[in-house]
């Protein structure tokens, strides 16, 4: 048995495997309609989240499986203090699969060592957000029509947008990838990613600041929204929110086959003039959420019906002396929840924490 | 593909196939057991409202669909400034209709225009409310087996109550109709209603302050809350409020075949002695609204399969200098979603916005 | 048809049948996949309550059924005033058996005598919670191999924990029991609990402050939760509170065979490191409960097929001239909810609310 907390929890191999399952999906819904009979969905959000949310209950019920859950933590025991621990092993009772979202960093990865049922990470913090970037990754092939040889561009907060991290790592082990990144100085790429993925795999990647300069050798740009609390001077944010907007103007630069993919919701970084373009595939990628959710359930079911038992972690070079800084660390309010790190970068010296991934 | 965001989207002839409809469901409910299997109905509640989204949800259950949604503002990506065209976009994705609540008035006519599902509104602020009237036809239907050559008399708060409205509105058009209109001055009945539709078609009508002296001659007995926040002066709500609490002295002067509707939930407004009165129609009513939602889910989902494209609305005479000020219209806050207006009455020279029919 | 409102409103025979029935269940599961087709579970939950909550959702999932409802009172139409009496009502046209939790006592009580399907009482305040009673039964009797000849120890909050008062009332009933009452002073068992049940069945029990000294002879540890506000002084809390925490050293001096219930969710209680013991059964017991509410579902809904009319309370011995002074009583804001007292024990001249069974 297994669970998904972080993409590079899959291997390229099988996220090919969950496309091609999509795929058939959408060829064949009807063939799918009893995979999960009998199967329950346990959906598990800390805070709320409608579109994720609704696109897994969508997914779990075109599979002919049901649902349970609850939608923000206010309905949940959590405002009794209960720990993500026992919530996970008490779900464990009532369901067979659970998705969780959670303000905290690593709150999923514990849920997954205390269920005895796979975990899906739905989202936690600014850390990860699998699922998202098998939507994004399935898109780029039904769009396009491949996944290698593609320069993508990614705008926005590229410093706090999971989905950015994670559709980065995941590419990266595609072939022939290169990235351009189009941020203000403020929200530039974080340096995890820049040494431990872009760095470490030899991807090219250029940075700029200005979204029409990238705009004509772009294959897939991935819009993402810009936050005003993110900048420490207003004055800075009122300059450059404009640059990042996309609208019909900036659309005219691009290639002619290209595609726009977005994690949504949006607020006003996309003009609604162009939903109306034929390479706008963000509503697409939302359907195609749904469909890489299902296929990342059957997969996960099927697993652990083969192999009931939870994966143990490798416990040999876990290091228990240091403690997460992490404010929003699941470590910091988990109940009697030991502090481990684990050296990830021996060369460097880079320690980080299991639960979070933050350096120590 | 249609929706229904206004009861007068239903011709009289196609109302009186859904009460046909709903009859042969309370006849031979097993019949219905099956007829959405594999379709999702989306609750997509901006705000609470129990009895209306339960209804729903019971009436997709038990015609073997399944539900998914939100049943308040803050657990969905509204929350997050997401608009409600967009929202509606994706819910497209994960579910086959839509029933909106929305507190502001024309947001389930923005989804209408935006979903590639029907869309059923399910309330929006004041403006409307078309399966209560739905629920409201069917029982005045079963109670007294006919829906022409009655007197309706409507008691409460008939200025603001969407469902008074409606019910007019869709009474209109059956045959030999009267209307006894009894509340304050101030909560009389607005203009729209009495012109559009009450001189406009020659409807009989009487108003009157006193609901004792309007009892004897009713078929039918339409009670509504009155809220203390309507009144300017508190003391005329002291003096008045007595008078339209309806209890087991009044419903002594009423015919002894007549029957007492509410739209629910009452707070005390009915006595609950009357609860045990056989005229007291007003909990058959909550069923009978189940069945009318069954019927028309139903209806919408088989126009659907049979012409899946939204119907286009008529854009020729669209007036496109005005602004709504009508502070509760979705036009005040949706995204880029352009002011549109329409000349409702060129003799008296009215203007209307499409989105909560407010007068320009 | 009959409700279930108290451990009591089922028979010491009848609880036996459901722990028969639960194992069944547990045994051949796809034997119980159908029993509740076309059949409607409404979760009327005003005050959240995760665990409870999701355990009935999926025990009705589990016969086949489905669920509708609310899970916090401000998405019901609680917030708009409507009566527990017309909410029971209503729900009755749209589900087919309803669990409810509030927060005030005698709701369910009044729900069950307004709502013409059957009322299974998932907590009401501090007064009954039966369905935690028959998952810590159900669990005895899977963790022990019995249900008598047992020395039962009820640790912590014994004045206020309604799981409590109902599994001494339970087990009470079993033959050979005996109970070690665990508590601080300030929360030791009620007197109507003392009276009414150990005294007058001639139960044997020991009250003692010390955990530790308790442990040896126990066969069952019940373990609650001490809350801070329970107290007047809060140093007395802070002297007593780990007093009454259970860790491993404390779990040394127990019983080989033994075991530990909890009805969780707990807060720091129990120390996560008694997670691993053998003899922890708090985890299982949430399990259990959920097979015990999926027999008392089947067994409420076989009841009420096979005679539909809810049954009538005896009505003779009412009195109707006291005035309940519990603030937690539903008696307190219900509309036109009439006061009812009945003597429950001539002897003692002692009289009870029938709702919350304040005395007098």
């Amino acid at each position: 048995m297994r669970s998904v907390i972080s993409i590079l929890d899959l291997s390229a191999e099988e996220i090919n495997q969950l496309i091609a399952t999509a795929k058939d999906i959408i060829a064949h819904p009807e063939n799918y309609w009893d995979k999960c009979a009998h199967k329950k969905l346990a959906t598990l959000f800390y805070e709320p989240s409608t579109r994720t949310r609704l696109s897994f209950e969508a997914a779990m019920l075109e599979l002919g499986g049901s649902v349970l859950g609850f939608s923000e933590a206010s309905s949940s025991s959590a405002s009794k203090g209960e720990s993500v621990a026992d919530t996970s092993k008490i779900l464990s009772c009532y369901a067979d699969i659970i998705a969780m979202r959670h303000p905290q960093e690593g709150a999923p990865y514990v849920a997954s060592r205390n269920a005895t049922i796979p975990v899906i990470n739905a989202g936690d913090g600014s850390h990860n957000h699998p699922t998202q970037t098998l939507a994004d990754m399935l898109t780029i092939s039904r769009e396009l029509g491949r996944l290698e040889n593609l320069t993508i561009g990614l705008c926005g907060d590229l410093k706090y947008g999971r989905t950015v991290h994670s559709l980065i790592e995941a590419m990266s082990r595609c072939g022939n990838i290169r990235f351009v990144l189009i941020a203000p100085k403020e929200l530039k790429i974080p340096s995890f990613i820049r040494y431990n993925v872009l760095e470490k795999y030899h991807i090219p990647y250029t940075e700029v600041e200005s979204l029409e300069e990238a705009m004509p050798q772009l294959d897939v740009l991935y819009m993402t929204r810009i936050q005003r609390e993110r900048f420490d001077d207003p004055w800075e944010y009122e300059r450059l929110k404009d640059t990042y907007i996309l609208d019909t103007k900036k659309m005219e630069l691009a290639k002619e086959r290209m595609c726009v993919l977005h994690p949504l919701p949006r607020v006003n970084e996309i003009s609604v003039q162009v939903d109306a373009d034929p390479r706008a595939a963000y509503f697409r990628q939302a359907l195609n959420g749904k469909y890489m959710r299902m296929a990342l359930i059957l997969k996960l079911l099927e697993e652990a019906k083969a192999n009931p038992i939870r994966e143990e972690i490798d416990t040999t070079d876990l290091e228990y002396d240091r403690v997460c800084t992490n404010p929003k660390c699941i470590s910091r309010t988990e109940q009697e929840l030991p502090q481990l790190f684990r050296c990830t970068d021996k060369a460097a010296d880079i320690h980080r924490c299991i639960y979070c991934e933050q350096r120590a």
